[in-house]
């Protein structure tokens, strides 16, 4: 290993030039308009995997194509599946960056670009990992398989069905993810609960046309004020609980360890505060931040619209208004169950004169991992070696709905092995990833490899 | 009047042609754009009344002209100031009109075209029924003063002012304004009550950037949900009463004779809904359709908009929602009163974890005009002559701000006379006015003036 790692030490600033090439490529999945700087972007990905030594082609998918690649010559050990992705959220507001969001910009010790930590930084850390093994050592000591696809940021709709297609291509002993994030600077963290999601929008549909709201104005029920209502109840206002009947159901709760281990965890809540300029966190009675972040269901607008919404007054009543609304899952909550449960209660909620209609946007279940496997105790020390800090377990907001496909398709749980920092402004301008941290993720990478072939 | 009454007879595809004419003019007051528009149909009106034998011109208001014109030569007789507006509303969306908004085009008894009925067709109805008396009798018998302004849709911003500094110029003995409705076909009506408005758009501002809903789902308070609740809110769900402390202090109630004119007037509710498009029609509780929209005060969202609105899903936890709400009020109700007690209840319902700004797009007062004046009685006949159906005494949902303005400036109330029907679609697609109506509120204008002379 020593070998290994004095070559990814010297190879520090080719490193960052590579990562640089493939930031400035703005593959945005969302926009069709990128069609061709995503497939730029996934044969950059192809011709490094490539280059390394590995196999690799892109796999057609019926949307952005998957990046495929191999190296299978260490016989006899096992097969580590590295996932990532290429695509790129969008990065508007433009005019929020700093620096353009397609030219990597390096101020103090971060790379500002979009995708920079969400996922190209990440993805190409394990890439790197592996390709140092090859370089100095002739091969790293497992088998290994990438894929890195083109649909992440538009909810992998092709990804499910095309791993379902190649169950035996993908056959491995373990799946590694970086995708997520160390709880903070310092310390490094293996993620092994995620959340689902269930992304509805509600239509609320009153008079046939847009009405003058005096000459109408208390004869009619206001599709807007009929939604406002309706969310209103989704919540009691004292418990912050939500309303809709058994949504609670099959919530697994927290074990008091794994309260206390959160409990344990540096989380500075005058600075989270702070960053994100509120003077209070209120939610869910009898669970601290993090575990309403973590271990509990939301009902969150994401969106509502209706009537008037440009400069000045009309007076007007909408004939339509809607909502987009998601509920973030927890273990063991199903989201076909939960979509149910919030159509029927609407339904309910939903006030004379006028009517409601549903459309499903997007649905994903709950992952969790058990903390007690073999495989996540490797993770974690190879984690503590490559940071040199002691490795935490910590649990996600989010959703990464191939976690759940991997598990359904392949058998194998996913090990979350997060790179980059909770502040780096994901989704949002101004997007950052650590130097450092991309660095010390190529080093945890060779270290992962390194001590699953060793325990097999 | 017999001849008066012939010559508008005689005349009456002439009327239809000059309206078409100024309805094909776009003069759309809330558009930038439509400057020249709005001037062209200011300047076609003045050089109306100077033909017909006013002395006229536009007089500059620091926004849209108004078109001043007089005719004073009855000497010893009263003076009878007609208002009107050439301004229209904004024909948007332009798919929905079945033939295009400024090309009038005739189906059945109706003119289609923005404008037709608010206020075009109304106002050139009593231009002409002046006119028709310099035509066939060497002037009216009355003296006559005409106020047509080109800022009615953004709220006669401009006008109040310039009343205010006009007051000698526009002495006068009684104010007809035809901005209104019938009551139903073969129901003429005089209008002798207004709502006033209170028009406000609340801002809430949560974290000072959008969210990742997945990172930051359950940790913060959601600026949408918050506003929902706060919105819902304003009414008690049980009875329908606005729940905004004092906001029914000053409210005049109906008097029982009130009520049961109302309750005579032939209101068809099926046909209410039918053309509504909606199976009920809830409201506050105690009160009949007509009551509710005349006579009670509202609180109608009439726009409201926050995080991701375009479409499918964004997993967004928006910074910041907002919402248009507009009160409109009954005699003696008080619009600042009513702001304030607004603005205080909204920050006691404001949540921790957001924060809450107003701004007010217009207020205008409510109008009551004594039902046992000598001056509505004559309306009423003439109206009645006109139409040749019996007059009907109702009230309007709607707000006519310039009535509150002439009681204030001119201490005269206003006799509104209204030659429309209430499906004629105001400020929605497909705009219409019959033109018999047009026709019979020329001859209505006529008799107007011939009986206020009489009696005076």
């Amino acid at each position: 290993m020593d070998k290994v790692i004095a070559h990814i030490d010297a190879n520090k600033e080719r490193y960052q030039k590579e990562l640089f090439e493939l930031l400035r490529i703005p593959s945005i999945s969302a926009d069709p308009d990128r069609a061709g700087d995503i497939r730029k972007a996934a044969e950059w990905t192809r011709d490094k995997l490539t280059a390394m030594g590995c196999e690799a082609r892109l796999e057609e998918t019926g949307g952005h194509p998957v990046v495929y690649g191999e190296w299978l010559k260490a016989e006899g050990k096992p097969t580590v599946l590295f996932y990532g992705h290429y695509d790129v959220q969008p990065p508007d507001p433009l005019d929020l960056w700093e620096t353009p969001p397609f030219e990597p910009t390096v101020r103090g010790d971060n790379v500002f670009a979009r995708g920079s930590a969400d996922d190209k930084g990440q993805f190409l850390a394990n890439v790197l990992g592996i390709e140092a093994f090859m370089q100095a050592d002739g091969g790293p000591p497992c088998n290994v398989k990438f894929i890195i696809e083109g649909e992440e940021e538009v909810t992998s709709h092709n990804l499910e069905k095309w791993v379902g297609a190649h169950t035996d291509l993908l056959k491995c002993d373990h799946i590694v993810i970086s995708d997520s994030a160390q709880f903070a600077r310092g310390y490094p963290a293996i993620c092994y609960g995620l959340r689902g999601i269930c992304y509805m929008e509600v239509f609320l549909k009153g008079p046939a046309m847009d009405l003058h709201s005096g000459e109408f104005g208390g004869a009619v029920t206001n599709p807007c004020n009929a939604l406002a209502r309706i969310i209103a109840q989704l919540h009691d206002p004292e418990t912050g609980k939500i309303t809709i009947p058994g949504i609670y159901d099959d919530v697994v709760e927290l074990t008091k360890e794994e309260r206390e281990e959160f409990a344990k965890l540096p989380f500075d809540e005058p600075g989270y505060k702070k960053h994100l300029g509120v003077d209070a966190l209120p939610g869910e009675q009898g669970f601290s931040v993090l575990e309403r972040v973590w271990t509990r269901p939301t009902c969150d607008v994401n969106g509502i619209t209706g009537g008037y919404t440009g400069k000045g007054a009309k007076t007007v009543i909408a004939s339509e208004a809607s909502a987009k609304i998601s509920m973030r899952l927890v273990p063991n909550q199903d989201p076909d169950k939960i979509q149910q449960a919030f159509e029927d209660y609407i339904r309910t909620l939903c006030p004379p004169g006028v009517t409601v209609r549903f459309e499903n946007h997007g649905k994903a279940k709950p992952a969790l991992v058990p903390t007690d496997s073999p495989a996540l105790s490797i993770a974690r020390n190879a984690l503590e070696k490559g940071f040199g800090n002691k490795t935490v377990l910590m649990r996600g907001g989010g959703s990464i709905p191939v976690v759940e496909t991997f598990q359904d398709k392949l058998g194998v749980g996913s090990l979350l092995v997060g790179y980059g920092l909770p502040d780096d402004n994901l989704h949002s301008p101004n997007e950052k990833f650590s130097l450092e941290d991309y660095h010390r993720g190529i080093k945890t990478a060779a270290y992962l490899v390194d001590e699953l072939a060793k325990a097999s």
